[in-house]
């Protein structure tokens, strides 16, 4: 597979964020979308397990830190455009804070 | 499944959109990841198709009006804080401009 370097991703588009999709590797569910600036992706490349950006809170932080339910990377995946990124993960315990495996448990109420 | 009205989208936090990931509702794979104002998702509720909004071209565009590579939706999920969405699609032709069947085709170069 053909790679990308970290310098190529256009980090400017969002303020120095891009936003990344997170994908269990087993089950290909999708499980979260969140931010990353670039020393959360360094940070997650270094240690192997996921790190974002919150606007919220304007600090990177460790998915699991507290709840302990962490993601282990297994692949780390870039758009044609280089502006999104995709964790494919180990998701330990569940993803969403609800307690949900995935963030994605409800539908869009106007599809009837 | 519990149900989400668009009123409840946080369209705020980023101008008036939200981002989109895009899965093949058959592989699982994801495909693409883009963004949509309020308008282009009524209009893929209403239409059936996947519509996004360009930021580049500052326009709402129907994924395939010009390739054919059309997406018909299948599901529309929301996320736990309703500010990221997931189509569930059936990708006509490939999903990247780049003839790729999934913009995700490459890897980050610093995992090793």
């Amino acid at each position: 597979m053909e790679k990308v370097d970290l310098n190529d991703i256009k980090w400017t588009k969002l303020s120095g964020l891009v936003p990344v999709v997170v994908q269990d590797v087993d089950s290909k569910d999708v499980l979260m979308q969140a931010f990353v600036n670039e020393e959360a992706l360094r940070l997650t490349i270094k240690t192997g397990y996921a790190h974002y950006f919150s606007r919220s809170r304007n600090m990177i932080w460790k998915k699991g830190e507290t709840s302990g339910h962490t993601q282990k990377i297994v692949k780390i995946l870039i758009d044609c455009d280089e502006d999104c990124i995709l964790y494919m993960v180990k998701q330990s315990g569940v993803a969403c804070h609800t307690g949900e495996y995935s963030c994605f448990f409800r539908e869009i109420n106007a599809l009837e």
